[in-house]
């Protein structure tokens, strides 16, 4: 049975904290990357991440940190990636450790910008691992819910379930129910494209269609994921498991959801280029719409929905005539 | 094709007065039942329900309008029954017109409780009308939504399609769309279910659970719906498709919805008795729950969320272990 001993997370926003935390449970030390030496300093003195979940106090002892990305890798036997897409590509350019003989896990829900690939293909291709030492850490979980210690379920996928299951212990708690899978493909790219519907979502909110709406808009995503993943990686998964349609959920219905707040201001009339303005976090589903519409025009599933959210964003076309458009699809 | 001439709606709450409403925009003349001659004079002098849907303003010349069931079952040759299913067979009681050569349709999500039978059955078995002319009426879709004119999707079901598609007909307007489907059985039985885990949903919040376990929830409650539904009669159904998952999905996070209330105080530490009392409307979910357990104690469907919920309802057991023992189970 494989066995973790060194882990490290890397990333400083909440959903790093919030990992940082369910390991902390089970581990005597965790190393943690991340940028910004202040943040770093301040958790050493005051024992919590200055910036995300404030109300999570960590045992510092058993913290390793450090803004240093060569000095964590080099660390640890398994690296936690929780940094937004839309920044790994620049946050790994001072690496120079290498990855051999380690994991890499993604807890990223999103597709790297520069290279078009989901975080697992990219650090596969662009780092020479094999896709045996590549796992996915997925929902359905809000990382403020994990700081509050309710009850909240996790996936961990390996292609091989050991792997998954020896790493699903290290997060196993009171609060946490840790799943394991074998579809790493799937279940990354379920997590990208969750963000896109929570867009369309916040999209249909701010243009005034109701919850009927909004389920019947659900229940068309859950089915153009499906068959988006089955394009992209054929293997027998159910769909309505919780990393796919309960991770679709949680975002979706979230009234906290930064994409589904993006999408609304959509709907409500902001541009694009304002919405961004007015958000100061990154909304993922942004990049992502582009990279998942890309890589369908090779695979060519029906994806009216990602269509649409593509159409708004990127083609400058009106959220309204659109949506109607949209709704005359969806069934 | 078939075509429906005379039709008219039976039952006096918001869904009825929603489907009127829908009819109207499409028919000359619509029969209208409901019990309360009060209300119907309300509706005679001043265009709308006194009690439900207010908002909503009807041309009375179209109505027919009777507190007499034989009349309007008479004039009918398309009944739409909209009569919670706790009072349908007391309010059956007085029918003498027979149904023959009529099409019966159920818009109520309920069981029967005095013959543990969904309404199509009820209406087959105990009035002798072939299932070729029972109809089902299903959402998702809030009545309040469509008084409000929001874009809503229906799935009209009949055995046979045709039949479906003429009345889907009468149904279709701007905002509505109207959708078809030949699953009478599992389409009724989903309208049913739903109900029962909106009540487990309501159960969760109310213990404190949050949004991460409520998708994990919902995403287990499609899983078992699809399982109970294959017991009860098995055809190829996509469990994904809005009369089933958009069902489920818009009472599961209502706020809302009197099932989702129903089981929020449940779990809050309202007792049963308490809780009923508190509430004016009826949740049709504590009459389908009983019904919904021993209808599966014959087909041995796995069920842990509805075994959770009738063991709160009936048994008398504490919410918060039962909830407790679930999540264990759920994935």
């Amino acid at each position: 049975m494989e066995e973790f001993k060194k882990i490290a997370v890397l990333g400083g926003g909440s959903w790093a904290t919030a990992i940082v935390k369910m390991l902390c449970e089970n581990m005597q030390e965790v190393g943690w990357y991340m940028r910004s030496d202040y943040a770093i300093e301040h958790i050493k003195r005051n024992d919590h991440n200055p910036s995300y979940l404030q109300g999570v106090e960590f045992d510092t002892s058993k913290l390793k940190l450090s803004s240093n990305i060569n000095e964590i890798v080099g660390y640890a036997d398994v690296c936690i990636f929780a940094i937004p897409s839309a920044f790994l590509y620049k946050e790994l350019e001072p690496l120079t450790v290498s990855f051999e003989g380690k994991t890499v896990v993604s807890a990223i829900k999103g597709i790297v910008p520069e290279t078009g690939l989901i975080v697992g293909e990219h650090f596969s291709k662009h780092y020479d691992i094999d896709l045996e030492d590549i796992g996915v850490i997925t929902g359905p979980c809000h990382a403020e819910e994990v700081a509050l210690e309710r009850l909240s379920y996790l996936t961990v996928a390996f292609a091989n379930e050991e792997k998954a299951a020896a790493l699903a212990e290290k997060f196993q708690s009171d609060y946490i129910n840790c799943k394991i899978s074998d579809d790493i493909i799937g279940t990354e790219y379920a997590a990208v494209l969750k963000n896109i519907y929570a867009i369309a979502a916040g999209i249909a909110h701010g243009l005034g269609y109701g919850d009927n709406f909004q389920s019947v808009l659900m229940s068309n995503a859950i089915r153009e994921m499906k068959r988006y993943i089955k394009k992209v990686h054929k293997m027998k998964r159910n769909i309505n498991d919780s990393a796919y349609l309960g991770d679709l959920l949680v975002t979706g219905y979230s009234v906290f959801s930064r994409n589904r707040l993006f999408g609304n201001m959509l709907g409500k009339g902001y541009t694009v280029r304002s919405a961004q303005l007015e958000m100061s976090m990154i909304a993922e589903g942004y990049y992502a719409t582009k990279s998942a519409y890309e890589i369908n025009q090779e695979h060519g599933a029906k994806t009216p929905i990602l269509n649409a959210v593509y159409d708004i964003l990127y083609e400058n076309k009106n959220p309204k005539k659109v949506f109607k458009k949209l709704a005359e699809k969806l069934d």
